[in-house]
């Protein structure tokens, strides 16, 4: 099958989305027509066959769906409404064109759900499957959440269950209404938790220049499990127990003390979660 | 090194841009601030270790180069503006510190060349060198240059000389300067040639729903060599001899015959470009 019939087919599977827009799939370059009342916010997520999941345990459609739910994950940290994603995708020349037909199976199931388009990427043959997918989001000007301006006094909150096994848990839920009602409640920053609180937490500690203080009894695998894809977030003031059907647990709260530093149980936490570039020299 | 540190590193070597990009490198998306007078353009492109380059015959800084020349091509074809791109990379646990930083000097010298500031992106481990760079470009609005326009009548033009040895062009070099003048113009229809004329001149046609005609003395390697990074455009009227430094060449006319043939010398032409997905079978 040549790349031009290959693209034409994903064309026709794609959803358009909402109406901003122009031309997707097709030309050199997808175009929108922003809204100036509105900030877009942009990231993109790899995942690497045998890094993040190999062929034996993922379908296609799993592979898809986690794909573009790492880059909606980011979004919903930020307080985003999905607008499209770019998918730029390589597979081995051994996988059949029904492979690519359920991978995008997966991912246009996920997208469709929160009306993100596809609007295009690129397509390459290459000795594993590589996936990179790039999401854009957009806020009300100025509202974009943060990780860079939690305050020391803020308390310290997360969606959902943190520790979840993620072998069981081959379909993770982007958390983008959340994202969403965090941002019309105004809380004060916000991430998602994708490779460990014992990472994440120091990473918005660090970018807010405060530190942390744990109180919650968390299990080891909630504080060093990754891929969670829960939110983290701070508030100043109090938060319903329960946000977009998630319930919400308070953990701990900002503190003063050194830029990036976590106490947990009156000791630093040691960061044991998934650092994608440690390296053991 | 651990993956805080090299983003930190990252974000002191990369330049902010334009004034529109209100947050870059460090949160868990960038944000950009839209100008609704301008309509917004999006491609990533994928650059993969021995398949678009090996590590014996590039330096870390001409893949750097290469990788974001790939997305700004596309732009030039758009006659778009860039504005910020985001590069997701996954290197070898043998690279050392150093290689990343030569990566993101040729990277980052292009960009600044073109004011396109480097917003984010992604970094993994992976046995192969891998990039993926999506870029953001701006036209003002409704004035993207497309491929689906071309009308038969037509005359046919190519930006350069076509058929450079790509093994001696290690730093194309995108055509943006020569998209925006061809896009003020006012030219029909525009695409970057990386696959070869005799690939890309019948996707132009496909889009457009015409056939052409070429009529100039073109050489296999003109016809058929793949990366030339050169811009195709159509014209209804006529074209300077030289344009954003360029010589420009008239090679054809677009017909109104069956959508996506194309005639060299009277007879149709065999695509013998590089298809990324062709397969044997």
């Amino acid at each position: 099958m040549r790349e031009t019939q290959l693209i034409q087919k994903i064309r026709e599977m794609s959803n358009t989305g909402g109406g901003s827009l122009m031309l997707g799939i097709g030309d050199d370059a997808a175009i929108l027509r922003p809204d100036s009342r509105q900030d877009l916010v942009f990231t993109s997520d790899l995942l690497l066959e045998d890094r993040h999941f190999t062929r034996q345990t993922y379908s296609p459609a799993e592979i898809g769906h986690k794909a573009l739910a790492r880059s909606l994950s980011d979004l919903a940290a930020m307080g985003a409404e999905p607008v499209f994603c770019l998918v730029s995708l390589a597979i081995p020349a051994d996988l059949a064109a029904s492979w690519l037909t359920r991978f995008y199976k997966g991912l246009l199931a996920l997208a469709a759900k929160y009306n993100c388009a596809l609007a295009g990427g690129d397509l390459a043959r290459f000795e594993k499957i590589i996936v990179d997918v790039m999401c854009c989001g957009r806020v009300p000007r100025g509202k974009a959440l943060l990780r860079s301006t939690a305050k020391p006094g803020d308390s310290i909150y997360v969606t959902g269950k943190l520790g979840k096994d993620w072998r069981r848990n081959r379909r993770p839920e982007p958390r983008i209404e959340a994202g969403i009602a965090l941002r019309r409640l105004g809380v004060r920053a916000a991430m998602d938790l994708s490779d460990g609180l014992s990472l994440d937490l120091p990473r918005m500690c660090l970018e807010s220049q405060v530190s942390a203080e744990i109180s919650a009894d968390l299990s080891e695998q909630a504080l060093h499990g990754g891929e969670d894809y829960e939110l983290l977030f701070t508030a100043s003031r109090k938060i319903p127990g329960r946000i977009a059907g998630l319930p919400i647990t308070k953990i701990g709260l900002m503190t003063a003390g050194h830029p990036g530093r976590v106490l947990f149980q009156g000791r630093p936490l040691e960061p044991r979660g998934f650092d994608h570039f440690a390296t053991s020299d």
